[in-house]
């Protein structure tokens, strides 16, 4: 099977050695050629001389190449390249949310009538996986509403004015030094970006024609530090929200900036992380959390579509999975985990006994990071002893415990439960 | 599109006029039979007499039959019923994680040696969509770790005792009293469930074969409210997890109920909730949090994975959406949003501004739900207050504004910000 990327964005996920994708698909998925502007630009991802190439027409008119990549980016010259690239019959990927916001339903039309396909997870929440289910998993679901925060440049600027107080021209400009935001941010934080994922979830929600234009924008710029200082006085966060909405067949799309009850999990998602409520009429709310942008989830979304193109290229519908499970998996036992514990002693209310629990446990290397010595019952003259470890492997904790077990003042073993952090 | 149905839970949801099936598919999807142990029963789903049935073959010989739901349950008869299913060229859509557990990798290569599909999202998380995500969006990745609460059962009994420091025995009881525990619960609080389901879960994860006796399980039947009251003195919140993880090439499996940071999103999965972390190499963490069970759920995840294998069958795999999208969506206007208001405005410091205010807000209908005067500024003798609205429909806010801000006394408009709660 044959590909072309344009843009060298993910290329070098394409490169490796050997591919994920061709062990996924089970068939061999050969990157054929890279469109980039200046093929002499020095990259940090080493793409082979040969395959770079500033001429589309390599890419679009080369009958070897099945499926074309798109991370370019921006609506011209992409749409144009779509359009050539499906009415030539070669199935699409992209992670462009431009061109899907502003020319999708047509576009996904194209591809149907030239009987390919044009997948476009990449192009909204970054890892997270909501494009593929709307479309797939939670497609027998009335789509009640969306609530999202999908921009997580925003996300992170007004994570910092709530945490710092700081002014927005303070968090912003900690956000471009980062590199979360671009030198000119409006579309990040007047919202047309994240106007632009929202008309691309509305759409497939609805199964309707949106247009970003029919997206109500405000942006974050306005916001002052005593916003956030009163939003908390009354328990809320301040989140920058892309919400559709359906009533009587009519319905709401909205970017803006909005007071949520912080102890609500959309209240919650810090820094450049995403999220996504969907309220199905079967389903109920169903959130999604994750990485919204950066390089390894762009790369997630745009390789989990190619795998899952060139597997139905290749028939490969029914497992859809790893096409071979290997044999036995090598299981690992319980006593090879490796984290704290929390354990719960009932004890005989005397001198000395944390004495003997301790050596127990130092015996097996393992060290105490806090006790507490709880509830002593007069009646039977019993205490409790309340014990966080630090980390050790878990056989050693239960050799430990079994010794602890025999001590003379442990009545019982109340509780061992594992933490995870 | 012949549709045979192996139990009688979505029956209900398959006989809607218009079927939202046939919709999604764009062709017709049609229920031929419905197999039961007992046709006389009485229901709460209203079947026709005449699509019941409690002989299986009228499901599995019947040729014109094309795809098997099975929403049955336990692994015999079920597990045989799969095997005829798809040796005579069924497609298969299951909830069964007893049999996708125990016999899952077979079943899946039988049904590809058979050319047809088998699928069952319904088997793990209910309306969260980990089974498809597994296998498709995050195909790319190499999964670290999957840390999980999949059994409702047991979370709502955890989320009772940490609430009310109940007794095990009681929280227990309260579930059964209101339909969450089964007379015999062992299934759930032993971690039988859990482990049936992160066999599953595993399996897509890791491509290889597992089985539940793979699964290390603790229950939650020892637990103690002592337990959780320390486990919160220390910041945690104790929840059954279901885990996978992976080092160096071998996976450990395990349910036990454990410590988790309280402030961590799975710490605040509560009642019967379930959520799923996937821990891939390339998006890094993502989070799926949504009910885990309930007929609505599942309903969700079997109408799923039915239109998806006949919009396969129907070659509809380049929209894989909404067939036709409509022309044109009607839009409303933010003016239509109903919801509470922040408004914050700049006012000379002075009295009876609130009045005036309130007066101006009174005029539209707009109520206030509370007020805050803060930070008046010595200096420039101005002063900030703050307003919580009630709920109210935005055209009416935008024209109080209108006048709030022609009022002498109101210097600006801070801000007004929606709140979504
Ligand atoms: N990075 C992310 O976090 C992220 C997340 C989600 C979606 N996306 C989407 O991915 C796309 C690209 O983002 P990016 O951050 O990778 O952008 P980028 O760093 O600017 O890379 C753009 C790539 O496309 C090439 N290119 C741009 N314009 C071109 C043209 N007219 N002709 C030929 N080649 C051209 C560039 O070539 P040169 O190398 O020669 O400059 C470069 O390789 C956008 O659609 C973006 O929305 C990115
Ligand atoms: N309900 C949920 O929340 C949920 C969530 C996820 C997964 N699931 C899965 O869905 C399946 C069923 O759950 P459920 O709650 O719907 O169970 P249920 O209420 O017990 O329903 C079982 C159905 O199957 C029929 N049936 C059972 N054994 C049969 C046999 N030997 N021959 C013919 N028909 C038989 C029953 O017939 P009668 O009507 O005549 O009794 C009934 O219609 C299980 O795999 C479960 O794990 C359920």
């Amino acid at each position: 099977m044959g590909l072309g990327v344009v843009g060298g964005g993910v290329a070098d996920a394409l490169l490796q050695n050997p591919s994920p994708v061709s062990e996924r698909v089970g068939r061999a998925v050969n990157l054929r050629r890279v469109l980039v502007r200046d093929t002499s630009r020095s990259r940090d991802v080493e793409v082979p001389p040969g395959l770079l190439t500033t001429d589309a027409g390599e890419i679009l008119d080369d009958p070897e190449i099945d499926i074309v990549v798109e991370v370019m980016g921006g609506s011209d010259p992409a749409a144009d390249y779509f359009r050539r690239a499906l009415e030539s019959g070669k199935h699409l990927v992209t992670a462009n949310k431009e061109v899907m916001a502003k020319n999708g339903v047509d576009l996904l039309e194209l591809a149907q009538a030239n009987g390919v396909t044009l997948r476009f997870e990449a192009s909204v929440g970054g890892g997270i996986p909501i494009v593929g289910c709307l479309m797939n998993e939670l497609a027998a679901n009335d789509i009640y509403h969306i609530r999202s925060i999908i921009n997580g440049t925003t996300n992170f600027i007004l994570t910092r004015m709530a945490l710092q107080k700081a002014p927005f021209a303070e968090a912003l400009a900690e956000a471009k030094g980062l590199g979360y935001a671009e030198s000119d941010p409006t579309n990040d934080v007047e919202g047309i970006d994240a106007a632009y994922k929202l008309t691309v979830l509305a759409t497939l929600a609805y199964g309707r024609r949106f247009r970003p234009e029919h997206v109500y924008r405000q942006g974050i710029s306005a916001l002052e530090p005593q916003d956030f200082r009163y939003a908390e006085e009354f328990g809320f966060a301040i989140k920058s929200l892309a919400i559709a909405d359906i009533q009587d067949g009519e319905v709401q799309l909205r970017v803006y900036p909005a007071l949520v009850p912080a102890e609500n999990m959309l209240g919650n998602v810090n820094g450049v992380y995403n999220a996504v409520e969907v309220h199905g009429s079967l389903t109920g709310r169903v959130l999604f959390h994750g990485m919204g942008a950066g390089r390894g989830p762009t790369t997630s979304a745009v390789l989990g579509d190619l795998v899952a193109t060139a597997r139905l290229m290749s028939r490969e519908t029914s497992l859809a999975g790893p096409r071979h499970f290997k044999e036995q998996a090598a299981v690992r036992s319980i006593g090879s985990v490796f984290t704290r514990y929390y354990i719960r002693l009932i004890v005989a209310d005397q001198a000395g006994v944390l004495a003997q629990i301790a050596r127990a446990l130092g015996d097996e290397g393992i060290s105490i990071a806090s006790v507490l010595q709880k509830d002593t019952d007069l009646e039977s003259q019993s205490a409790e002893i309340v014990i966080m470890t630090h980390p050790a492997q878990e056989s050693f904790v239960q050799r430990a415990l079994l010794s602890i077990g025999n001590l003379e003042p442990v009545r019982r073993i109340g509780n061992m439960l594992r933490i995870e952090e």
